[in-house]
């Protein structure tokens, strides 16, 4: 389990930054080329789409994973069917740019299925605080 | 500072469902107080509580990391002050017993500052699909 963590590398001056200017409105032109990051993609999935979801983001997963600059992915499961994301996908990327260009490349594709009814929060960061 | 973290049971029952419906057959057998689950919590944080909100989470992560069962953590920032969570905490335990147990005495604790305006989702999942 941890070996997955571990195999992201941290950027420490991109690190220094973030954590020297939490006020954060620097961040989105400062950071943008060549860091590691980690997707986080929240999903509210009705229970009867539950299995249609996890099918559709097996495919993307397929699809992404031969993608330059993906690093891993991890698609978790609420453990209470109450929680507000049912499922929720984290991934490493070597880059935002590595990312944004294989998302680009599998919308065009036409191999995912549509995630209809299926609301989303999916963003890029940067981890700003570990164990100590 | 009890409400921050989410405390809600685990029911076996909805799990067994889960599990069959999603085809995770080895997990049905396997999913019960005892095994290890990720705590996602995601804070929707005004840019001008962002400070306050680490501040208070570092609090809570110096007396998480003592209790038993806790195994890593870790606080993601987004890269874009527009994305709906502006902080996301991804965190091992060793079971879900553990962790209500250590979320419980932190409460009583008192030592963490309070959340005020920050919404938060935190639940316990655990990993369904991984590379392969």
């Amino acid at each position: 389990m941890t070996s997955l963590w571990t195999r992201r590398a941290i950027h420490l001056a991109a690190l220094s930054f973030l954590t020297a200017n939490l006020g954060v409105s620097a961040m989105a032109s400062e950071i943008n080329t060549n860091i590691p990051v980690t997707l986080i993609n929240s999903f509210e999935v009705p229970e009867d789409r539950l299995a249609d979801a996890v099918r559709s983001w097996e495919q993307a997963r397929d699809f992404l994973k031969e993608q330059p600059g993906y690093i891993t992915t991890r698609l978790h499961q609420s453990l209470s069917p109450q929680a507000k994301f049912q499922l929720v996908n984290v991934a490493l990327w070597e880059s935002p740019d590595a990312y944004q260009a294989a998302i680009q490349k599998l919308g065009k594709s036409g191999i995912v299925a549509e995630f209809k009814g299926i609301s989303f929060h999916a963003a890029l960061y940067t981890v700003i605080r570990e164990d100590e």
